[in-house]
């Protein structure tokens, strides 16, 4: 009987420790079948200094449980890359641990560069005629990954973008003056994230009034008619950018700040667009104006976690466990979404060629923002609305989640 | 019969909403004393202007549930602060519009400038032999008021830091390598904010290690030299400082910045502390640092409401209706901490003179500070750990909390 090895890596989410557990407990439950079940300290990174921790004889009831509310990677992360050329001596290294450990499946949970870890593995694996399982579970905030409905990650990191904005929103609005306030989200080329602010708005016509994505190019001067123009109709204007923005050459709206700016050590100033933005209203209009970055917690916030994100990445785990099981290696565990006789949403899983994924990168269809570059139509909401329902009933210690730990 | 007026002033919280459900619902419940409950629109200067709203009319009792989960003012708020001069003809245009729509009870919920507004108000009353009650609920999330135990949303100001700080430093560890994550926290004078990132440790020795607050000078030298230390012994360092650090001049370490750095445009650059000490860690240890500033979520997340607090927030609205009821003017309605036998925590109202709460700050006692300066003792925890505890049951709508709002 061979044993499974799962291991994280990359940026962490709300509920990569979700595909975590699914992985786990679908391995457990095989007791015929699998062995015992390891965890990579550190991903690929730790397993060559053989950081290793035998999950089956090590991790308790309470802690498995504990993974499905606590953010960031339990195992630890890490973000090496495996060399191209398969000739390296790295990959005899590594199968050769493999032996040692007896591993008979390879799990790995990440983003773009850890599917090109899986890819790289798998094909290495079929070139020298090894039978170990390599199969990928995706995650990340980012949405950006091809052949998926979406990724698990996302939908808590919406319902946390959607939550705070619509809360900035309320909190700026307080007073009876004119303010803008420019809320700066994370997604260097894709704005998915940035989109989920469209999910803050309680009526039609609330904030956020203006959002920009970095799909589409981004103009300094139009940004601020765009600004004059709603503050006509209100007080309080909620605008979101993505920290991607860049202008029609391709650069980047935040190097502009870097361009002039410099700290008190005399360094160039390395600072967000939404920093820049805040000068430039302020430069330009006046006007009272503020920034906001909304920074790590949009990807380890466990009290905006999403229920059906949490289910869905522990739906990913089991699922390709379930599939490494009848043979299957090389693949991704992938979304696919339909619809119930309802019309209500329903996802299933597939399994998708982990080399049409790595290195590829999804951004929101350029068909789903509005002709003036400052909003999303409905097809967006349709498609995000659903990713960011239900939240999970959290276990508390000393008035904060009791998150699970390595020591 | 006559009527009650309540107002919302200064800066929101996650709960000022919770005393004005409590004025509103124990005002509602006295209809033999009590005829019309209105809503002042942004505070006093909106009743200067009457925009005033008809609760007892036009409030569902929907919207009345709803506060309780809706961070801001829903009233709307204020900054505006009535001139020291009794004589001003402001008192007597105020008093005027108190005859015309027959108040008896005026209740403002507010910090610190709301008391001042509170004490004018009641000792203009006495000096004209007006009946009208003038009545004080305290809010503020930086717990700065005089004479009460603690101050309706600080609880809830504090859980969300503890969640976010732990939260960050979960983030922080998962990769194999040194870092600092400098965190700002809210609390210009006081410091009990950022206090309350000790409530985000786990266990004995987690992050956050070093704590900065304004109550005793900071030193940028022994800043790095701990800082240093502390790094021998783990990767990852979560740094807690409050905004409002300064050192022994008193000069604030946010002004180190824009004594030297400049924005895009030339001006001066207005950057938080905590960006300051990022790029001083960047420049004396070369080490990978970043800093997070947390921003206005501190006040406003309904996903990190203690229930504690909302609980205590409503609570001294309703003392403070029933009290006036009695007769009582000039008064804040304070928190007295006790325990049951049991030595569990427990909370009672009672009132303070407002004139000795206006304009007075209690921080932090020093003696709660370790010797060193960048650690808190028990003292602190026993103090807090209450404050924080429970969560509330938040409807959502969309996958967003059901908050409530005027349009």
């Amino acid at each position: 009987m061979k044993n499974l090895i799962v291991g994280q890596s990359g940026g962490p989410t709300a509920v990569i420790n979700c595909s975590l557990y699914g992985v786990i407990s679908e391995a457990l439950a095989h007791k015929e079948e699998i062995d015992t079940v390891y965890g990579m300290i550190n991903g690929i990174e730790g397993f060559l200094k053989d950081t290793i921790l035998n999950i089956t004889k090590d991790m308790s009831e309470e802690t498995m449980e504990g993974l499905k509310i606590t953010p960031g990677a339990y195992l630890g992360s890490c973000r090496y890359k495996l060399p191209e050329d398969l000739n390296d001596s790295v990959y005899p290294e590594l199968f050769k641990k493999f032996e040692e450990y007896n591993i008979g499946y390879f799990f790995y949970i990440g983003g773009n560069d850890s599917m090109d870890t899986v890819s790289k593995l798998s094909r290495y694996a079929s070139s020298i005629g090894s039978d170990i399982k390599v199969m990928g579970i995706p995650k990340t905030i980012d949405n950006d990954l091809v052949l998926t409905d979406h990724t698990p990650g996302f939908g808590s990191a919406a319902k946390y973008v959607a939550s705070t904005v619509c809360e900035i929103g309320i909190d700026a609005s307080v007073y009876d003056a004119k303010s803008v306030t420019i809320v700066e989200i994370m997604g260097r080329h894709a704005g998915w994230l940035t989109a989920a602010s469209m999910l803050a708005r309680k009526y039609e016509g609330d904030n956020p009034v203006l959002i920009y994505l970095p799909e589409v190019p981004f103009s300094t001067d139009k940004f601020i008619a765009q600004i004059e123009e709603a503050l006509k109709e209100r007080n309080n204007l909620i605008v979101c950018v993505s920290e991607g923005i860049q202008d029609k050459d391709g650069t980047f709206i935040c190097e502009y700040a870097s361009d002039a700016g410099v700290d008190s050590f005399g360094h160039k100033m390395l600072t967000g667009c939404g920093k820049y933005l805040e000068n430039l209203v302020k430069e330009k209009l006046g006007i009272k104006v503020r920034s906001v970055e909304l920074n790590v917690s949009q990807r380890c916030s466990t009290s905006c976690q999403s229920l059906t994100d949490a289910k869905e990445g522990e739906m990913a785990g089991r699922f390709g466990v379930t599939k490494a099981l009848e043979g299957e290696t090389g693949f991704m565990t992938a979304f696919v979404r339909s619809e119930s006789e309802t019309g209500a949403y329903q996802l299933s899983c597939t399994l998708e060629d982990v080399n049409e994924i790595c290195n590829k990168e999804k951004t929101v269809p350029v068909n789903w923002i509005t002709k003036d570059g400052s909003d999303l139509s409905d097809d967006f909401l349709a498609y995000a609305l659903p990713l960011i329902q239900g939240s999970p009933k959290i276990p508390y210690k000393n008035g904060i989640p009791a998150y699970v730990y390595r020591k």
